[in-house]
């Protein structure tokens, strides 16, 4: 594996008064692409960032071309870019499946103890998981 | 005037399951302060841009600290950091008027033509009036 | 046909700080099973309620046990109730497919002329659609 | 005291395609209504509702005209029609101050026990600070 597909349902209320998505609705999308991400990692139960948390550093996102509403779900590349001693990028394109591209998009995520309220580094089996998605042709 | 203050309200249901404002809302916050601003600008009826229509080319927004929900509303400063031929740049800093910054951001914007549905370059009238709400020392 | 089942995909964003679905969410929901809806029964192209256009007159929504978020979507049925002069009735069943049931509801719609902006009467032929996807066990 | 009265801002973004505010978000607006309401009457520190929580049991709530955008908020009044042994319900008028009405709409709220995750009866103190927000003209 490298990227991984999220295939993300829209909803009519998305739509602002211009009658395409909003921009502010690709962020809301960027994080249904990530917690799906992270749900598949976490399902043989031995990777636990989710319940221990994240935190969203940053984001940077490029809004390409306007999207309509339609009810077929509209297909997230999601890949690491980036492992750090206390962070990781994720990046992200937005697209149709046929080459045209809605948005791209880079996110810094930092892993937070919730207990202690803090950031704090990623372990070496955090590292090694995310490393393994990472896609080098992109990166 | 340089820097535009907007006095942005919080809701509620803008918390996530976490306890804190959601990252996306803070992307809804600063559609709110530009909202405010473009508002401002049109009140003495020369200034069309918002009728004319601007789109949202990227946003980069870097978060500094959680935002705990409150009834009092969270400031947030925009101001002009570049004017192009056919696009400009908003900086914003949402703070808490005390010094502590929850998260600072900047967006690119394209004016645009709904009825041609295409991008058009700024008119010389815009591009002075926008070069007025630059802010050099920050820019 | 009689009732329509909209298999209705949650959003992690969706849950407030309870922890659960909030209360509002349910609402949007039901605007996604309508979407649905009408987007089916308009497939054959003859049918021209969304383009015409449709206002909610009322909503009436119980919240029966609280829904936690999950990436398998919620089934909500929707069906007709009642079919008037200038309005016509939902009724909903947001459920989990065996049983348990989160949320029961019921929408008033009044067909609306966007061109002439006021109400309008339902015309035979949308009567006679109506009536079709009438569930006369429920309603 | 006995309507309260919530100045509820609006958001540019809780406008649907069709230009008006969007059906879901009054639903919205009655939670910030409610969240001001017991932010108010728990400002004494001795009413502790919201902290032990308050479950949505059901809604209702009627649209009587289309809502546009606007800058200045909307005014929302909110008191209380009945008070029973494990359940209370709230009427709400969002109008704009000079008669014209937007929507009328009730809610039944239950108390929680979040601890226990059940539903709790509301103690005598409750009791007789939800009945001095009772309107009897009105209810």
């Amino acid at each position: 594996m490298a990227r991984h597909r999220f295939l993300c349902p829209l909803r009519w209320g998305d739509m602002d008064t211009y009658g395409h998505v909003n921009n502010v609705m690709f962020v809301r999308y960027l994080e249904e692409a990530r917690v799906d991400l992270f749900d598949r990692l976490g399902r043989d139960g031995t990777w636990d960032m989710l319940d221990t948390g994240c935190l969203v550093r940053s984001h940077a996102i490029t809004y390409r071309r306007p999207l309509a509403h339609r009810t077929a779900p509209v297909p997230i590349d999601v890949w690491v870019t980036r492992v750090g001693a206390a962070a990781f990028d994720l990046a992200y394109e937005i697209h149709d499946g046929d080459g045209a591209v809605y948005a791209t998009a880079e996110t810094t995520l930092v892993p937070y103890d919730f207990a202690a309220e803090r950031p704090r580094r990623l372990t070496d089996d955090e590292k090694r998981r995310l490393a393994a998605l990472r896609d080098e042709a992109k990166s």
